[in-house]
């Protein structure tokens, strides 16, 4: 008979029950072909015996093969390999097997990203890590939001409440919006006008896959947010990039390629444009609607960093204005609520909202619908916005402190201009270092290095003052070696 | 001079300060060219009688508009609007202004979803819902899982943790499902072969933008999923629909198809189909593996609904076996933790998974990093488990309770097979009455109704029995009325 001891692998101190066990051992062992169509098992006191186990437990793991139809049990008499399993013909394919099957190489042939990211994978925090731009989770209102989020789940309806038009957003949530955009950002919109998604990348992803195809041209800026120009690239649509200077995108070079090229949309990031942190002037905030009238082209709109200002208070989107509806306009409350809370928002006309919402459906069916009630109702009792305040203050205090850290410890070795809002500030470094060399620095990780402009961002918002200090001493001994 | 009295508007009793409600007047009226390059504003002095309102008000007004570089101001001369403000050509494009200028149509061409979905679109909490299949958020281990996340958003380092590979999912969490996964599903694989997601529908679709394009066929199930079959569509890929009978999908008719055409990947759901709720036989998963191997496609394994069973264990996925590695098998949470709560997972050969977090990148960055770290906290000591024992109790006698309640109530005008897992019964009406007619039902609202099949899914798993019934009640009184 067949060595069932050796072949059936049991282990005492596993959670798996003993029975599951017995029973996967006999799957596989049909599986892999070693037990064929039609072969006997051995009766059930035969098993628990060679086994060393209690009969109850082979005949639980017996009824369990029964019951999946791996084996045919005809009562006092035979067990047997059913008879409808099909033969393998094993050695097509498992000649050169490996030791797990996913350790093989995907075969088949698939779409493949155009290009590697450039960020450094980091699988464990390194003792200091330099964001791009986060906010500090330790001061965001998460706490209160939790306590609301939790308050919902226990509520009765409330799977009911959740899952109420979650795939566009809570409607809660967007009546709440419709107001608070409203008073904070001038925008005259209805609930229809607005999309409930991951944040700003969701957006432009969304946006991207709706405006653009092969036949599209978009102008973006140079440089640019890199994440979004992949997103913009993988439509296959073609890219012109303009160049950025101190007062944001050059609207004259739009102009002159408009005149020249039928373009589809512009992007652009009018506060603390991604990386340089420059705003657009409001000159160029109307040239470029005035453009987008002349020339047929929709604007995209990433106003990211909307919530933070030191100066003075934010610019009023290009989309409050008056305009003929071809702007998407896009935020986020991951600035405030943190990075890993991801809601954020797309406004543009019900059409195109409708749409956009209709692919999001199949790309993750909708957001967590409590979340966004907690949000809402985060709005509605005034926290979100004390919490602004707070955090506003700090950041603020942290960008200036930063400001004298960089001045007095790395004079001579970085450039920047302070920018007026936002959480970042863009820090080039004379020519006589390269930025790469920050790459292997072992306790320091960078999210994002720019290799041509010799730059990164310093994400000010999410350290406090010691912390600050760690990372540019960390820099300056990397610098000076 | 200028009506300015006229054409500020302020209200003292809004929430905006009122310095920023006089900023905000005059941007407009410079941006729809009611004030125009170079037209004198009044001085402080003057504009705060006009208005009255605290002359330091005004002085702050003029600051923000001056900050923004819309107006020029000479101390103790003049005031001005900008002269390097674009003159506009209003009427070109704002004669026919509506009152929010999102009230107008997206009018430059883009691409359309295929088809309006056929869900009905609802807005507010109706009295009765009956879901396609969702868990009782009130038995999760929800409270667990957000004391958890709340502990770590006020831990020192806390930022830097959550971003920690969270595009692919945090290494802790991959790391514990590796095991997870191991002792519940067989499945032997490495956290390089795991990527999180939002569920299994994020799974569908990027597998799908990878695997598919114009030029791929994809066999699915017919009846099948329509939101999976609406993401493959819009690959433009052929869809070849096999029939589902009540061993799952027909392996006869898809060897058929092989032996004809070039197949790209096959769509199976292997544990209780949707709609129908049936569960693929061994038989049919064994063949199935072995005409992937001949025929050189991919299966995708959509096992979102492995977790509940009644009369045996799940059956061990397609993917635990010996294969090349073409297999992409995706899973979700959200069926213990709640419909809100969207954490799912792929399992595919790493070159694959790398594919699809480049992908993922570009979607949404990633996930809520505490969050699935909350989970694996949960998983790791045992919480998860012991949820699933208990609420895998209350479900079986959810679908006992519901097959009861429908033989006493509806015994005549309808027909089922009790499914013996899964959290939804698959309930066919009797051709005397058209499903189409529950939706005109005011109190009840049907998540998904499926029109060709004269038949809707049942979820019983998020209602307990009291609500039950009241649902059986309903649908009782619209069937014989």
């Amino acid at each position: 008979m067949f060595p069932f001891q050796n072949i059936i692998t049991i282990d005492k101190g596993s959670k798996t029950p003993l029975y599951r066990q017995i029973a996967i051992s006999i799957i596989n062992k049909i599986r892999t072909g070693t037990l064929k169509a039609g072969t006997p098992l051995p009766g059930t006191r035969e098993l628990s015996k060679l086994l060393g186990v209690h009969r109850k437990t082979v005949i639980a793991a017996y009824d369990e093969l029964h019951a999946q139809d791996w084996i045919i049990v005809i009562p006092r008499k035979q067990v047997t390999v059913s008879k409808q399993i099909p033969v393998l013909k094993a050695k097509n394919w498992s000649q050169k097997e490996a030791a797990s099957s996913y350790q093989n190489t995907f075969s088949l042939p698939f779409h493949k990203a155009e290009e590697k990211t450039s960020d450094k994978k980091i699988l464990t925090a390194p003792e200091i890590l330099i964001d791009d731009g986060y906010p500090d989770i330790r001061l965001s209102p998460i706490e209160d939001l939790l306590k609301i989020y939790r308050s919902y789940t226990t509520r009765k309806y409330a799977v009911k409440n959740a899952i109420v038009g979650t795939t566009q957003g809570t409607l809660k949530l967007r009546n709440e919006l419709v107001n608070y955009l409203s008073k904070t950002r001038g925008l005259n919109i209805t609930a229809d006008n607005l999309l409930i998604t991951h944040g700003a990348q969701m957006s432009i992803y969304l946006a991207s896959q709706l405006l653009l195809d092969k036949d599209a041209t978009i102008i973006t800026g140079n440089p640019d947010y890199p994440i979004a120009n992949k997103t913009f690239a993988r439509t296959k649509a073609t890219l012109i990039e303009v160049a950025v200077d101190e007062n944001g995108l050059d609207m004259a070079a739009v102009e002159k390629i408009c005149k020249k090229k039928k373009i589809t949309a512009v992007y652009v990031i009018p506060h603390h444009h991604y990386p340089t942190t420059v705003t657009l002037s409001v000159q160029r905030r109307m040239k470029l609607l005035e453009l987008s009238h002349q020339y047929s082209f929709a604007i995209i709109e990433d106003d990211y960093d909307y919530d933070y200002h030191y100066a003075s208070s934010p610019f009023l989107p290009i989309a409050s204005g008056s305009h003929n509806g071809n702007i998407i306009y896009m935020g986020s409350f991951s600035k405030i609520l943190g990075p890993s809370i991801r809601i954020g928002f797309m406004i543009a006309p019900k059409n195109f909202i409708e749409q956009c919402t209709m692919l999001r459906e199949e790309i993750d069916f909708g957001g967590d619908g409590y979340m966004q009630n907690a949000l809402a109702e985060l709005i509605k009792n005034g926290d979100l916005s004390r919490c602004l305040k707070k955090t506003k203050k700090s950041y603020h205090q942290r960008r200036d402190y930063l400001d004298a850290l960089l001045k007095k410890h790395l004079g001579d070795s970085v450039s920047y201009s302070l920018p007026d809002g936002g959480m970042a500030i863009w820090i080039k470094i004379n020519p006589t270092f390269s930025v790469n060399k920050l790459e292997s620095v072992p306790q320091l990780h960078i999210k994002r290095i720019h290799t041509q402009e010799n730059a990164f961002r310093f994400g000010f918002a999410s350290m406090n003052e010691p912390e600050l200090e760690e990372a540019v001493l960390c820099l300056k001994a990397a610098l000076e070696n």
